[in-house]
C-alpha cells in the first residue's frame, strides 16, 4: 500500500499504542515526518530512557526510575495510612486532588482469574508484610468500583479481618457537580446506603 | 503531579502527537511501561530510524528513504498521467483503490497565505519544469474539495492554460453506498453540476 517500508514499520509501531488504529497511526506517522521532526526525536528519546530507567518502588511499586518513589521516600508523608490503588494513573488523580498525605500501595492490576491475575500478582503477600513491618494503621482500599476492582478490594479486606489495621473503602456516590438525573442506578444505589446523618449544631458542639 | 521526571517527559512528549491530550499521553505512557515495554521500544526504534532517514523523493516529493520513490522508479507506471495530490497521504488512499496507474507529484500542503504557504512552497515551478521535461500529457488534479485546495486546483490549471498539456480534476459528487438524504448541500451542488448523461444501447454501439 505503500512504498517505503519504513514508513510501514513506523505506521504499524504506532498501532501499539491505545485507542491507534490504522488511521491515527498512518495520521501520526506523516503529522511527525512532515511538520513536526523535532517533536518526533524527542519522543523517541523519551520514550528510549524511560523504558529502559523506569522500574517499580521497592516499597509501593509505583513507576520510578529511583529505587523508592519520590512519595515513599518524602519526609512530610504519614506512614500510618496507606492507600491501596490499582494503578499508577489512580495515584495521579489522587495526588492532583491534594486529599490524601498518607503513602500508597499499587496493585498493577485488579483480580482477574481469567486473565491469570491472582493474589501473587497483585502483591498481596507483600502488602500484608509491610503492613506488619511498617506498623500501618489505616488501610484505605481505592480500588476502581467495577465487578473486579470490588472483588479484590472484598479480597484484600479479607486477608485483614484478624489483623490490628483499620480496613476503609472509598466512598461511592453521586459525584459533586453530578446532576441525580444523569446519574446511574449503581452509583445511586450506592449513594443511598452510604447515607450520612446531617449532624446539628448540638450534636457538633457535644463532640 | 508525579514523582518522575522521566515519565512527565514522556507523557509531554506523546502529547506533540495529534488527537492526544493530556489524559491519553498518560494513558499512552503507562499502558507502554506496564504492558507493553517491547511495543514502545519497537516503537522508539521505527521512530528514530524513520526521522533520520525518510526524506523526500526527488521526482515526486512524497516522502521515503530512496532518492526516487518506488512508484516513480517502477517500470509499470504510466509516466504520461501525472496526479497531484495534497499529501502523502492521499497516495496511500489512491493506491489503496487500486484505480490510478500514472504517476504522482504531492504539493506537500494547499495555498493557504495565512500560513505563509504560497506556490514556491508546494514546489509548483517543479511542477512545470517537471510536466515540460518529461511530457506529461495528462495532469489529475487530486486536491481536497475544501476552499483552499479549490484554490490550489484552480491556481495550478491557471498556471497550464497555455501548455499543451490537458488539465482535470476527479469529480465530485455523492460517495458511493452514500444516501441523498443524508448527503451536504455543496456535495449535492456538485452532483448535479457534474451529471453525466445515460448513454443507451444504441449509441454505445455507434461508439
Amino acid at each position: 500500500m505503500n512504498s517505503s517500508p519504513l514508513i510501514n514499520d513506523l505506521i504499524e509501531a504506532f498501532r501499539c499504542l491505545p485507542g491507534v488504529g490504522p488511521k491515527s497511526a498512518q495520521r501520526m506517522t506523516l503529522y511527525l515526518l512532515g511538520r513536526n521532526r523535532s517533536g518526533g526525536l524527542k519522543l523517541s528519546e523519551s520514550l528510549s530512557s524511560a523504558l529502559e530507567e523506569v522500574g517499580n518502588c521497592e516499597q509501593c511499586r509505583t513507576f520510578t526510575e529511583e529505587n523508592i518513589c519520590r512519595i515513599c521516600s518524602s519526609n512530610s508523608r504519614d506512614r500510618k495510612i496507606c492507600c491501596v490503588v490499582e494503578s499508577p494513573v489512580d495515584i495521579f488523580a489522587i495526588e492532583q486532588s491534594a486529599t490524601f498525605s498518607g503513602v500508597y500501595y499499587v496493585l498493577m492490576g485488579r483480580l482477574s482469574p481469567i486473565d491469570g491475575i491472582g493474589p501473587e500478582q497483585l502483591g498481596i503477600d507483600n502488602l500484608m508484610k509491610k503492613v506488619e513491618v511498617e506498623n500501618i494503621e489505616e488501610l484505605i482500599i481505592a480500588c476502581n468500583p467495577t465487578v473486579e476492582g470490588e472483588a479484590t478490594a472484598y479480597y484484600i479486606a479479607e486477608q485483614f479481618k484478624n489483623s490490628q489495621v483499620s480496613v476503609s473503602r472509598i466512598a461511592h456516590g453521586v459525584p459533586v457537580g453530578g446532576e441525580l438525573e444523569f446519574v446511574d442506578g449503581g452509583t445511586l444505589g450506592h449513594a443511598f446506603s452510604g447515607r450520612k446523618i446531617i449532624e446539628n449544631t448540638q450534636s457538633h458542639e457535644s463532640d
